[in-house]
């Protein structure tokens, strides 16, 4: 999943749509683009400034400008900046493309996934939600959320074991802790190391957390 | 290792002993002991602060107020806020404390030190040193610093496999992930876990990183 993706996939971003006067017709289709490319840069340097000096301190004021359009733009498509700092960091994993039969494949889909996400841009919204989580109360309850319904539950839903849900929280741990030491913290080692010697050392450590032996 | 372990090994404070009159006689026992006190205070309001504002953002100025003394003693103690931060976030694991003929206990060994390192205080070292590193270069840079040298090069040098720099990173990562989403972020399946729980699921995980089949 691409930060683009993630951005279009925003259920706030299909609430804004239907707020249109009687949704999009052709002669509209001019201005929804516009509008779209506006709400998209808005989200972009919204990211920016997030990640750069934390939820608190960023002022819908500086987005504004980081965007390079008016404070009452801001406003108008994203209301508060508790709002538009939900949608900036909001992500979805595509769990049904990733799952098979085979549960180390889909161990190795969700690690290929996670790592090129992370890699498609710094400022992606899990990297943004991270980062300000470790000095926001509002975004560490929102990372909390995110990775407890995004990860947690789905995964622990596919183990057959009695401890599923500790299971499902360490194989969020372990992915979190890989994608903050290679793509926010840049460990060298971590940092310069193929995907595929990644894929092949973690695969079968994940396997076995998420498909344990009975 | 506790917080206070960490803070007694800080090489800065064996230096600062150093540089007494003469080192401690049998009449400059009690001063020393005033003047450790006072260290000890400094450093643990140093990292009280620099949790809570980040690197950037704590002031010599606010640290001294939060830990009840003068800005020159402060300074007297420790120097530059470089310096004291230095100080404030060094630590140094026990490795052969941990260490056994076993890969396995000493896995554990490791996995239930760093456990009991995190719970005992909020605001230890590691804690503080990977909050700040989200919103500080300078952090980070000491969080590389520390990471490499302290756990990769260590376990590394342990395992007997030609891709054992980026087992051993990945070791790190791991461990990393759980503390920050036990300990700082509270995800709540990992914070309510039980420590034997968690040692029982992640120790094998662990082993087979740093132990591999060859």
């Amino acid at each position: 999943m691409t930060c683009a993706d993630a951005v279009t996939n925003a259920p706030g971003q299909a609430a804004q749509r239907k707020v249109g006067p009687g949704g999009p017709t052709e002669d509209a289709a001019l201005p929804e683009r516009k509008g779209e490319r506006t709400r998209r840069r808005i989200l972009t340097a919204a990211r920016r400034k997030f990640a750069e000096v934390g939820y608190e301190r960023a002022t819908i004021r500086a987005i504004a400008t980081e965007a390079d359009v008016d404070k009452s733009s801001v406003i108008q498509y994203f209301g508060s900046k508790q709002d538009l700092f939900r949608e900036a960091v909001h992500w979805q994993i595509p769990h049904d493309e990733l799952t098979t039969s085979d549960p180390g494949q889909t161990v190795e889909n969700r690690l290929r996934s996670m790592l090129d996400t992370w890699a498609a841009d710094p400022d992606s919204p899990m990297a943004v939600l991270l980062r300000t989580s470790m000095t926001s109360d509002e975004a560490a309850e929102l990372l909390r959320r995110h990775l407890t319904v995004q990860v947690t539950d789905h995964i622990a839903a596919t183990i057959d074991a009695p401890d599923a849900r500790l299971r499902a929280a360490l194989f969020s741990a372990i992915m979190m802790g890989l994608a903050a030491q290679r793509y926010l913290l840049h460990l060298p080692d971590l940092a310069e190391a193929e995907v595929e010697d990644i894929v092949r050392i973690a695969t079968p450590l994940l396997r076995s957390l998420i498909a344990p032996e009975m």
